[in-house]
């Protein structure tokens, strides 16, 4: 059975600097078999990284080596870390992008990545994911074991994921997490936030149904449905949610009482 | 021999959906072969996916599984199917995605995808190409015949690809079906359609030149050519010739006679 | 150890045509793997795919085989090539695509790929990545001597890479060679072209700080470094150093004398 890494990055596809790792890679583990989850994480954006991961981790087999670099700190003083779990090992920036992990998992190890005889030298100021995690990944999945990396951590960084909070009128006020490609709108709202019955404010829009699939929502009407992330999205049938609301990644969602309803 | 699968869909690159579809395939399969046909596919757009599928998938070589998720339908009644020729297997929504292999295939033989026992449970609602599409590519790929899926139908989606059409004055209307990334404007004309002098009449501009390779055209000139696809396009020599006509997708193509030769 | 075949082209990834050419490599050689670089070189920029693989191929093993189609001239007379070094092969139109590799390899031998029983027949006018560059690099990655696809060749293409010239006034002129996704701006200039003090002029800012890497910057100020390909870089730290100066690909950049120190 081939080792697996997955690659996830905010590299984008135009530049080489993907295929770059993957020969840094394969040039140590010619067996590696080798999958992208997303290069279009936005420039520098930690908190999209780690969703993105937290989304698709999961589905990936027993062992597999997730290589995550979303780096605006690359060059700076931040560590760079191994997180492993019973199931995966994770590699990348000590900067938060692993904290939907940590939160998610119950039992995990933490170890700063300090052995830089597996590193390729020199080592870039403004490449590692080239010179640092590519080359860990790759001998991880060789076998080379991840207390050879470097000692365990207690200090890794946690990014506090947002959540919903309480405002003064004792409404909960959440935002938009991001739009995907189809123009859903994902809120950081669970399933669990919603009463029976609810009205989600979006860019002055009320939304009060939520359904259990997308075609059963009608042509042009706007509803909410628990995404495949977890997280309750704003979606159209065949249209852009997004585009009809003029709502964008960022935007407040407000969960609202209901209408009084009348007997 | 590793088994191949190609993958094709609208789900973009920026999400991780692709991802994960890999990451289910790789948890059932470890030896699968992935590629990407594309992921650009317009949204919902399945003409547009049944033409990339149809221009490709003679390329690849014997027992190659064909994986395609455009789904406007997903959720609904829409039934989920399993097409097998003697070359190559095709696993998708039943939406009419099979439609121009259905018209060029001499033999093959369609399954509605019914045993639950491969799919991921629960099934989403939302998410088809992770929970029955991806999972059933994988069980293939590892020898489960196709016959295990589901039973033989006829009733089958097909929609028409759309043919130029007789005009009332007896000219042939076409239309164009995309735009490449070169912006070669590809027709619904056939090669045999065109007549030995012709007039191709699209956004008010005639082309009567048919050449057969892009630097036989003279720069600026705009041309016919018969593209790999094997559809007529209209394009010009290191130029768009969308941008020049200013064509989109949709757009009619008229074949007008040639102008009366004067001897 | 599975044979490592890399693709560059220009084509994009909306269109099929680079999964249709993985089809014709994995018919030839079922076990190759491949490896993208990417396909988002601008539309017919030779110079711009040269750089790409320039900075790329030195990453991968021994052995690797990159194939190469960034082709303005298909169709037309210009020759096809094989261009061996004792480390790598490359196989591309023979267009200048391969200057830079001549430019730093002691070593090497281009063929003329002439052997057509390697192509797929017939050969298409518009798609010689699928019908001749496809297929000779599959057999290549087979084991397929270099000398069976044709004889050596001594008259292949250079084209100039640019390198900053010297101005009437004893300044060096040089330029922008491309932008990357993060809006580095990376110019002509060699880390050797620049004194210890300097002033380097782009759309009227002048630059004037060498830093070692990104973080090492001020936020907002705007530096130069030298990038993982080689170059001098303009940069900035968490920002896009071209969105901030307006620079674009082709725009001058000058060497000038630093302000006269007064001590």
């Amino acid at each position: 059975m081939p080792a697996l890494i997955t690659i996830t990055t905010d590299f984008g596809l135009r530049d080489p600097f993907v295929g770059i790792m993957k020969g840094v890679i394969l040039a140590i583990n010619p067996e590696a078999k080798l999958v992208d989850l997303t290069h279009e994480v936005e420039s520098f954006d930690v908190l999209e990284g780690a969703l993105t991961l937290a989304q698709s981790y999961g589905y990936f087999p027993h062992g597999t080596i997730h290589l995550v670099v979303v780096d605006p700190g690359v060059g700076s003083e931040r560590r760079s870390v191994l997180l492993s779990t019973p199931d995966a090992v994770f590699v990348g920036p000590d900067n938060g992008i692993f904290s939907l992990i940590y939160e998610r998992e119950p039992a995990f190890e933490v170890r700063q990545i300090l052995a830089e005889q597996y590193f390729r030298r020199p080592v870039s100021q403004t490449f590692q994911g080239r010179d640092i995690f590519a080359p860990v990944a790759a001998w991880l999945s060789r076998g080379t074991a991840a207390a050879h990396f470097g000692p365990i951590i207690g200090d890794y960084v946690r990014v506090a994921a947002p959540r919903p909070q309480k405002s003064g009128d004792g409404r909960l006020e959440g935002s938009v997490l991001r739009v995907d490609k189809f123009g859903n709108v994902v809120t950081n709202f669970r399933p669990g936030d919603l009463p029976p019955r609810f009205r989600l404010l979006v860019r002055k829009r009320a939304i009060t149904h939520l359904v259990t699939s997308y075609s059963a929502g009608e042509p042009g009407e706007i509803f909410a449905i628990v995404g495949s992330a977890g997280f309750v999205e704003i979606s159209a049938r065949e249209a852009s949610a997004a585009g009809i609301l003029g709502a964008h990644k960022g935007d407040p969602v407000r969960l609202g009482a209901p209408k009084t309803a009348v007997f």
